[in-house]
């Protein structure tokens, strides 16, 4: 699909008091990755011990950015120009070889398959900070990135033919059933006990966790990363309230330069016992007052919806199939809404895990014509327990395709994203300027509708059936109040585009 | 299906003062009608004029009946015998020709096809007064009473072939899209402009109507009366209370006597702007007081439901189709639930009327393996405008098939009614005795499913697809906990049958 980005990941020597400078002359394209790295005290805990950070500049503006400790020596700092220029830059730290070095970097512009991070735009919708459409249809696999390189090259795969861009994705590994298994790297070191020590994290973890997002990148797909989860083994969700707020900084640190990122504080919040409200309250703030680029911020939850008018979030991330609530949120939250867990496609025995093929698309289809968004998962019976929804791997189910034609219809029809038509009796979208409509008539099978199109426009009408992907022209042009004929069986919409 | 029941209509003379001797000895079988007809006054205004009524003993039981004014001077007055043995009557009127006439009749046993009313059985169930099972798998037709004799016996000639054991149906003709004829009758007297003579009835629509309730009583329907609604053009809807109430008495006069009555208080009862809540209170309260035989008794909501806890209802009557709330209304109301009216198979524009076959199938299974009960209508659209849902004819749908595949499994395997199974992930519901149990997956698709029966049990187990109607049985005999292998496709279900 996008062609892979170049990234830099260019190796900074200090060369004298004051100064790093690369091998060559650094530069990096707008909203990709430029990195410092310094060599700094091995002894003690750096983690604890060290702070490192820098400050970057453009003219007169100045944007200051953690720096993390890699190991080994290693200090890192990263930066997602959004501005092309010449770009300088200087270290603080609390160390004396880590302070105060100064750099600089051109920014270049931006390559054709990067457009930068997404932004909400008009409200309910998305976009890409350069102003081309991004409009999510996402998938979710929450552990896909914890299961050595041989399965989860083959999910990048995957994803390589799929219609998704966007990836709900835990930073934690997952422990639950048909997740039995142990991660390959674990965020903490770990004693041979299993006893975490949090106060140390292991880079190797978050050096292969960060590869995959940059892997998400290179394909044009959105890194929605879960923060914290509650199927976990191994202690992360009920780590001391200060080990979770280090483990913030330190995240946001090493990937917020990843333009791709969206931040999840949860996957089901309300079900996390150890943690209350004000906790993911917190950690909203921590990741909103850290991150200098100002990803996307949600949280997903269980039973009970978080609040999701509450200022620090920017789009509502919800678990639920309860598509007549759409009007409601839209109307209460004044965001984007995204259905990111609508349940899955699937044939296991738990109740969120065996929607059919057709009842996705169905779920997709109602979504988006209420002017809302939909998340699709897959948790179809494997004999390896490789389930998509949560390893990743191949895709086995029908609804994909039936995405990607909605994706295809929505993306070139409705760029900008679709509105919910008042007053209809069926859900109804339209784009903003009212030249595309598209109704959903979900489990009606009417043989006939009437129609009201805005005055002294003339509009081409097609029938579209959402399973079998055909699109039939209706002849005739239509406009105000008129009568189509349908086909009477369910699941059935009808696209009208201004023709003048 | 049910052999006519002979109906005894005799024409009783008054022979001397205080005597009443039919031309035979008379007799009615158990749950019969028995009639005695007076000559009386046919000057001034009978029906405001006069009263008339009997008492009817056997042994030293007394039940009073109210009668009524046939028109042409002729007064009846009808009973519905519930015990055999030789009743005596005695009438009672303000006019001296009718007061105090007496007679007397043998009540026989039942005929093989007669069951007597239906009662409500075990708190959420039916069954007729014989003991005999009655299960209410309903249809609607609002106005098929009023339709004209050549369309009304080819509804009776459909029924006859259908599923449906009882038929909502209004007593007063209907206005609304789809009904724009003028009835064969109406129940009041009208002047050449149209104006209702509410102080008279018209014998004539209540002749026709009561045989239409009598042919459904012939062919084992119950006939569930529908006495007020809000789609018409006549003033029915909007008649003085007084009006209302002489209705009411009129109504049950002429036919409580029925054994197969139901009454509905009201379709959309909070539709009807004319009434008050406190009306609809008034009206089931003249009906418990004026019927003798205690037919059922509810009321049909629009958007709010009536409070069915109220000691005067029977059993639930509702529109709606979140059957999410089967437990709610089963455990608040105490009573037995009936979705009359879950929105109609067929293909018009309204979204209650175009639902397919495959989700009425899919409803009706849902409410019977909830514990409740569910009825049908049909929509499709018709040149001649004769949708069945408010005019009868003939069926065109998909769903009654398959509504009599899930009657024959209920009555035959379950025929005092199915019980939810307690803390189920799916629809769930047995026999109270534990021997029959039936699990609905509806949209769900699992591959397997852990089931666990009652310990020291052993059971056949049988994969059921209501759509298909086919019943697969699972080698094997199964009890406590297992697991078994399910087709991996929607709307299935498994009925286990206990051996020992």
């Amino acid at each position: 699909m996008l062609r892979v980005t170049t990234l830099l990941a260019l190796a900074i020597f200090a060369v004298g008091p004051g100064t790093i400078r690369g091998e060559n002359p650094s530069s990096v394209e707008r909203w990709g990755i430029f990195e410092a790295s310094l060599k700094g005290p091995e002894t003690g805990n750096p983690f604890l011990d060290v702070t490192f950070g820098a400050s970057f500049r453009l003219g007169y503006r100045v944007v200051d950015v953690e720096g993390f400790y890699d190991g080994s020596g290693t200090y890192r700092v990263r930066f997602m120009p959004d501005t092309p220029g010449e770009w300088s830059y200087v270290t603080k730290s609390n160390r004396r070889e880590l302070d105060a070095k100064s750099g600089k970097f051109l920014c270049k512009a931006a390559s054709s398959s990067n457009h930068g991070p997404v932004r909400v735009r008009n409200t309910y919708h998305f976009g890409y900070e350069d102003g081309s459409p991004y409009l999510p249809f996402g998938t979710t696999s929450y552990a896909w990135a914890h299961q050595g390189d041989k399965l989860e090259e083959q999910t990048l795969q995957t994803l390589r033919d799929s219609p998704f861009n966007k990836m709900r994705m835990c930073v934690f590994p997952k422990s639950y059933v048909y997740n039995t298994n142990e991660p390959q790297y674990y965020p903490f070191p770990r004693d041979s006990s299993g006893k975490n020590d949090f106060t140390h994290f292991n880079p190797e973890f978050f050096r292969h966790f960060e590869g995959r997002i940059r892997d998400l990148m290179n394909l044009g797909i959105e890194a929605d990363l879960i923060l914290f989860h509650p199927y976990d083994r191994w202690g992360y969700q009920s780590m001391p309230a200060e080990v979770d707020d280090r483990y913030l900084h330190y995240l946001v640190a090493r990937v917020a330069a990843f333009r791709n990122v969206w931040w999840s504080m949860a996957n089901e919040w309300d079900f996390m016992k150890s943690k209350k409200l004000s906790d993911f309250d917190r950690f909203f703030h921590i990741v909103q007052e850290t991150d200098p680029y100002r990803h996307l911020r949600s949280i997903h939850n269980g039973t009970i919806l978080y609040d999701h008018s509450k200022p620090w979030v920017t789009h509502a991330s919800i678990q639920g199939d309860d598509f007549s609530k759409d009007p409601v949120y839209l109307s209460d939250y004044k965001k984007p809404v995204v259905w990111d867990e609508c349940k899955y496609e699937g044939n296991i025995q738990r109740r969120w895990g065996n929607i059919s093929a057709e009842e996705m698309t169905r779920r997709f289809w109602r979504g988006v014509t209420d002017g809302a968004y939909v998340g699709h998962g897959e948790t179809y019976l494997d004999p390896a327990d490789i389930l998509w929804w949560s390893k990743g791997g191949v895709l086995h189910g029908q609804s994909p395709t039936r995405i990607a034609f909605l994706r295809h219809l929505i993306q070139t029809r409705a760029p900008d994203g679709l509105y919910p038509v008042p007053n209809q009796k069926y859900a109804a979208a339209s784009t903003r300027d009212g030249s595309f409509y598209l109704y959903y008539f979900d489990l009606n099978q009417p043989a006939e509708m009437d129609f009201e199109l805005p005055k002294n426009g003339k509009f081409k009408a097609e029938i579209i059936d959402p399973w079998t992907m055909t699109t039939t022209a209706v002849p005739g042009e239509f406009g105000e109040t008129f009568t189509l004929k349908l086909p009477g069986k369910p699941y059935q919409a009808v696209a009208f585009e201004k023709l003048r």
